[in-house]
């Protein structure tokens, strides 16, 4: 094995000799970008060796200056031994997030979790025996012992742990490790675990991220904030129907609900289950989880009753569920320990969109007006700055999650993540997470896609093929009629044998997706007296993949045309807001007073919402207008001529 | 039915045509004596019409006059319609405890239990529908609800309750019963039930007290601070050991620890139910309980583990439980309602002596010394005033609880609660609980019994029984060898067809379990250099039976020779203390600053306990000048030379 060091970031990874540099970023949670996937042929991946060395295929798109001044191409080189390298800014165009793949899917790394008070800590204690005429009870000796050597005060302990308190004060001479949970103001602080001897070494909680379609779970060291490794997998209640509608309608009596229920917890603990395997911890030593989802998943996770989150005015049971032991939501983990739940707003602004503003400036006392887009199966909207903020949920479909589009899939091993069409030959060149044969598209690669066909004229403004391009790469749907498909990669190519194809209907399913949240955003600025120009800065949120091609897709008219410094990818925002909720006080405070000084603006109601959305299903809009740095680069291909 | 009111206590009872006048105050909860067993032979029962009237047997034992004025016997008087009857002073020499037979067995009420905040109560509110634009959570709006209709502050509920309340709010058009717990120091107020409809009729609670030999269950109704009933039954546990020590062997393994919990909470279970179908409530209508119990029973009943009670420095795991659910506890209730404990002290001064001397001035702020007696399995004794209280325990065994003694029983039907020894004829006359043929004796017939035996010499000063005397009564124990015994009820007058008969290992059981009472007084007094004349008040708590005859209860030795006037009898302190605790608020909190403030002596320590226990060995005690009233009744008795 080989300890390899990124710079600036300062980030190391383990790795066997053999390794590519670039898979070595990867699993250090360092991104670089690697648009050709890893043919050396690009160039983007260039890092600079600054100490040791590594095997090396020589690359015509290096200089020999470059080779000497110790430039490699991160795709091309092998881990040999040691060694430190710095890697190349970061392109602005390209708003990263960062992260590793992990051995069963795909797995986040956040660079920073502001580890100030976990929700549940361990302390190590050397109590002494009791001593005769004390007559303190076990618990009072304990508690004075957190109080006096800890400055940590409990008021109780549940039952279970009291069960075993005697045998474990007594098991090694007195020496224990409590975990206290920190509670909150609804709750006092409660001891959840004590443990004979020292086992601080495993202090470990989770970052859950339920969402319609998506499921992600981070496995946390509380003591040093760091994520240990990050696993997703599709809600398993996809079977019971793609959205939050569907998924209500379906849980129309308590079997259901309780199907709905198992479906979601035995995606979530089976996740769990392969990050405690992975990293070598009992699910029973997990002592703390913050869950962030929607309203609706919450409540399906809880067995809550969800038929009034859709039937107007909308009322959901709870905004936020009161903290629960992990054995009463019926999560892998020490079943004495507390779930917490990062509060929601309203039946369509949930725990998930709290959080993920954690991840932003939102969170801050600033007067800048900030624009923050989750783009889920729903797309959520918070526009605001530290003082208000407004929220509003548009029904964007689950198109970009993988879920919803013929070659989709989550952003994980396998997922083309970019794709870039050669305008000569009309080939398309992708990316593929993982570095192996391609298996289906994610949102990113979604997002190129679209604009790479637009701007070869493959697609036309309405989302409609021309058979007459595309090189013979256009033909018929499979099963579609009188839709056109356009082959992506063929079955030649690809990991399953089966081509990867778009046809008409997923482009149809993506502009609604893209529609929905753009016409969301327009509508609720429009409502405050704002356009986008007032905006200082926006928050893109969402599973796409590593990295969100910005320019492609202000281009396809998802985002609002602004200036790209502007704009903050933040990835799966939902989970490293839990992330952080789990391992910082303050973050779970900021969670509180975000939720407080948000509201609601139901976009049903508003007769301006339905037009927006009908005008922005074209590429990028009906009204060009609006994305002029599109338009100028429309009028110069134009110009050119030749559609390439 | 008819309605019969008793002055001065101003109580009343519905109760059927017919029924006597006696049963009626008992199923009013007020004392009228009847020595005689209803016989209408001595008198002591009358009772004075003050308006209505009664159908009456004549009875000689009244005057003409008496007769004229109203005056009635009530043992011989048959209620026929509505009347209002004055009953007499309550005799001094026998404190009474006010209790009433119930269908199931002994049934206590108590006159007056402070209803100023129960620990659950419910809340009638009409909620007007979820308003569009509102945004407000099912459980926000009804937190809001209970706070602008009510004016309690709930934080929280617990995951039943959500799960059913979307549903509870919609099915009367709003109008819901909401049951709130109100928490204390270390949890918040937090809504236990959601019922739809006006369900405020039913608002009951249980008292629960956990003895080693007896476990006691009163239903009551926390609105009105009323008791519902009481019911009362031996300690399944009984079978695997009679006293604290053999319970804790017994526990040393897993399951045989798990084997008492099932007992024991068999037991509770079994007076639970009982009482629900007599009063028509549904268990799970239980909303709140408070459990008095001693430390070892209270470990026992939730699984905590014992042994360390048992071993120096005598360390249980907790001296107050923290408040669990029902479910936890597993008691037969509503399980996400609570279940709080009486604060104990230490491992042999549990919950049950800080709830019962709530019922004592020592609850106060007074200067007075006060005493408290609870004589059960455990004597444990209190001394103190309003500033400190000192609390010492002795194993008294549970022989005036009915058990350890052949013919002893529970203070329930069919008990004899009080003997008087003819001196002519040597015959006993008792009196039997509900006044049927006797089955046995309870802990007031015993101290009778011992005392009557003492006067007539039939028993000497060591308790040994003189065989020359008793006319006959007297014989061998039956499979005791050397030892004797006397026939209280011979077995024709009996209810089991078995004589009820009393041999001297019986007889050296109560005298061991008197002489730890006393001579505990007597240690934990002079320890702080007072003697009993500095006690004010004395109260004496156990299950002795509806009275205690204080004068037999000194000549034998069980309490101090001081004047009758400062003696007080509780009766089940620990179950009326629960019942307090259940209903007012200050109740609750006195039981925590009387935790707080108590001190524990360990008698086992004390060597001068050893050598006062040995002394108290004897009728009424070896040191005959510690009891001056008995030496003077003695002497007279014996100046008159003959025996009797």
């Amino acid at each position: 094995m080989a300890i390899v060091t990124f710079r600036p970031a300062d980030r190391t990874a383990t790795v066997a000799e053999g390794t590519s540099l670039l898979d070595a970023a990867a699993q250090a949670g360092v991104a670089i970008e690697a648009p050709c996937g890893g043919e050396g042929a690009c160039g983007e991946c260039r890092a600079q060796i600054e100490s040791g060395a590594v095997e090396r295929v020589p690359r015509g798109c290096l200089s020999a200056d470059e080779v000497s001044d110790g430039w490699v191409l991160a795709c091309s080189s092998r881990i040999s031994g040691d060694v430190t390298v710095r890697v190349a800014a970061e392109k602005n165009s390209a708003v990263q997030q960062i992260v590793t793949e992990g051995a069963g899917g795909l797995t986040y790394r956040h660079s920073r979790i502001p580890a100030s008070e976990p929700a549940a800590a361990k302390h190590l204690l050397e109590m002494s025996p009791p001593a005769p005429g004390e007559s303190f009870s076990d618990f009072a000796r304990l508690a004075r012992a957190l109080q006096l050597h800890a400055g940590v005060e409990v008021a109780t302990a549940g039952l279970p742990v009291l069960r075993n308190l005697a045998g474990a004060l007594r098991a090694k001479e007195g020496r224990v490790t409590v975990t206290v949970d920190v509670g909150n103001d609804a709750r006092p602080a409660e001891i959840v675990r004590v443990e004979p001897g020292d086992t601080k070494d495993t202090q470990v909680g989770l970052a859950i991220d339920v969402g319609t379609t998506t499921c992600a779970v981070s496995l946390v060291d509380l003591a040093r904030g760091h994520v240990l490794g990050t696993a997703a997998d599709y809600n398993g209640q996809l079977a019971r129907g793609a959205d939050i509608i569907s998924r209500i309608s379906y849980a129309k009596t308590p079997e259901r609900a309780d199907e709905l229920r198992g479906l979601v917890l035995s995606t979530v603990n089976g996740l769990i289950d392969r990050l405690c395997t992975e990293h070598g911890v009992d699910t029973t030593q997990i002592d703390n989880a913050v869950v962030a989802g929607n309203t609706t998943m919450v409540h399906l996770a809880l067995g809550l009753h969800p038929e009034y989150i859709r039937l107007e005015p909308y009322t959901p049971t709870v905004n936020c569920p009161p903290r629960l032991r992990g054995r009463e939501v019926g999560l892998a983990m020490n079943p004495e320990a507390y779930v917490l739940f990062a509060p929601g707003v309203g039946s369509y602004v949930g725990g998930d969109i709290t959080a993920g503003l954690l991840q932003t400036a939102l969170a801050e006392d600033n007067d800048d007006i900030r624009l923050f887009l989750d783009i889920g199966t729903n797309g959520e909207v918070v526009v605001g700055n530290g003082e208000w903020l407004m929220a509003c949920a548009a029904s964007a479909g689950p198109a970009f999650e993988g879920s919803g589009v013929g070659c989709g899939m989550r952003a994980g091993s396998g997922a083309i993540e970019r794709v870039r069409i050669d305008p000569e030959t009309g080939e398309a060149h992708v990316s593929v997470i993982g570095g192996g044969r391609p298996r289906g598209t994610c949102g990113s690669g979604m997002i190129d896609l679209l604009a790479e066909l637009w701007a070869g004229d493959v697609l036309d403004q309405s989302g409609k093929l021309d058979p007459s391009r595309g090189d013979g790469r256009i033909g018929p749907a499979r099963g579609g009629g009188r839709y056109l498909a356009y082959t992506v990669v063929p079955q030649a190519e690809t990991e399953t044998g089966e081509p990867i194809v778009i046809d008409e209907r997923d482009i149809q399913n993506l502009l609604r997706t893209k529609a929905a949240v753009y016409s969301a955003c327009a509508v609720m600025l429009k409502s405050l007296g704002l356009d986008f120009d007032a905006v200082a800065e926006v928050y893109v949120a969402g599973g796409f993949g590593r990295f969100l091609d910005l320019e492609k897709s202000i281009a396809i008219g998802l985002l609002p045309d602004l200036p790209l410094e502007r704009f903050t990818y933040l990835g799966n925002s939902a989970l490293s807001g839990a992330q952080a909720m789990l391992c910082s006080a303050s973050a779970r405070d900021s969670a509180a007073r975000i939720a407080d000084r948000m509201t609601y603006l139901e976009l049903n109601v508003d007769p301006a919402y339905m037009s927006e959305y009908t005008a922005a299903l074209f590429l990028p809009h009906t009204d060009i207008d609006r994305f002029p740095t599109v338009k100028t680069a429309l009028a110069s291909r134009r110009s050119q001529g030749a559609p390439r």
